[in-house]
């Protein structure tokens, strides 16, 4: 669908803890988002937004025992989720496109679903034709539906796995609150291209913790053929720029 | 990813008139929702709802200049007719959730596109797998990305169509706010297996005409291979229960 073009391909998380507020459920962190918007206001690359549940999401999934495994088939828990996930998705929309930026909301519940094995299947066709015709994507968190198990959590680290690719992304990055992936001296890790350079500092590399551990992030950014940086808000820019803050993670180093 | 299920399944349009107030905008009209919605809730049927616009998306859509193949690349004026569907779909949602519905909303901007010729592509694992784990979809008119014209309106009509063969519909209604296809006299024409029935009635079969007239909802129905009913609001019921109310319009009949 898409031409040749010189343009950059990015995929940003921006997570949902750096730009909610920590203390108060439901509340946009606002003077954080319009930094982490007038950061991505200043690149001419195509980009992909992708956001965490920060204090949106996390307390309802909490309430109604659904995880990236465990679901619930309650249309008003899956409901109370999904909308508290939409409602912060809009905030990210509006502040974006008051900042210029071209974005629309994709809303992973209307684009994916997973098999019974877990297997994640998300349409990217839409998410490619709205890059080409010049818009900013904006994913989210949210709940999908999970063959048996009624809907369960699609993390934001999911979605950044699965997107890069199917975009064909140059670079990914995650804004997060830590400035990278610490060492057990509490140091940023400069560069990771295996999961044991950093397993004794991340902990227990269980695969199905991918709504905020480490480990699960590091593994499954390793995964990528591109270049993943973990970095912390004040070095969005930076990334932004082309520059390479916080933790690089490359698995395809390894060679 | 469905089993063989003794469970029929439909394909429901809730005509964007037939739930909104004609004279205000962005008016839902509650007391015809919760009539249609009672309706629904009467059946033990998978099925999809797919809603119009009515006075939600049609003024913003006109605001804007956009229609099926007139697309824009403003970012402010996609979102605005977006989330005024969206709107609307919330309504729609909550309601069906009220009178135990287990109803989810499937956005089509985040799960569609169009290619440069206008060809539909619409994701519907989601949807398969929303209806088997027990859910009631519930799609809308929306914009969608389009190649080279940036976004353009996808129309309940259109989503009807390419929904019916991909849930593998037993039944495909169109609750409408006439009583069914009207020919010249003005009466009620009870079933339409070529479009040469009904042309002199409905008028010019201009293929581009999927937001509301009856000529492109004629065509694009007699494509199914399943019949389609086109009914007026008080017949819902009947159709729920398996009736056949209006016009029946079914192109699989021509043999």
């Amino acid at each position: 669908m898409t031409g040749p073009t010189d343009r950059e391909t990015l995929v940003l998380k921006l997570g949902g803890s750096v730009i909610t507020a920590k203390d108060e459920p439901e509340t946009v962190d606002e003077a954080a988002l319009k930094r982490a918007v007038a950061a991505v206001a200043e690149t001419d690359a195509s980009v992909v937004v992708v956001h965490g549940g920060g204090s949106f999401g996390h307390h309802h999934a909490e309430a109604h025992g659904v995880t990236t495994t465990a679901g619930t088939r309650d249309p008003a828990g899956a409901l109370a989720i999904h909308q508290a996930m939409v409602e912060l998705d809009q905030a990210v929309v509006d502040t974006l496109q008051d900042a210029s930026v071209p974005a629309l909301p994709v809303h992973p519940l209307s684009a994916a679903s997973r098999g019974g094995d877990g297997t994640l299947s998300l349409s990217t066709e839409q998410v490619e034709c709205l890059l080409a015709e010049g818009f900013v994507p904006v994913l989210h968190g949210d709940v999908i539906a999970h063959e048996g198990d009624g809907v369960t959590v699609l993390s934001g680290d999911e979605l950044v796995v699965a997107l890069a690719p199917a975009v064909d992304a140059d670079r990914v990055g995650l804004c997060s609150t830590v400035p990278g992936v610490l060492d057990e001296s509490g140091a940023v890790v400069d560069r990771i291209t295996a999961f044991e350079d950093v397993a004794a500092a991340v902990g227990d590399s269980d695969v199905t913790d991918v709504t905020g551990g480490m480990a699960g992030k590091v593994q499954s950014l390793l995964t990528l053929d591109v270049p993943a940086q973990v970095f912390g808000p004040e070095a969005l820019s930076e990334f932004i720029a082309g520059e390479t803050p916080g933790t690089t993670i490359h698995g395809g180093d390894r060679t």
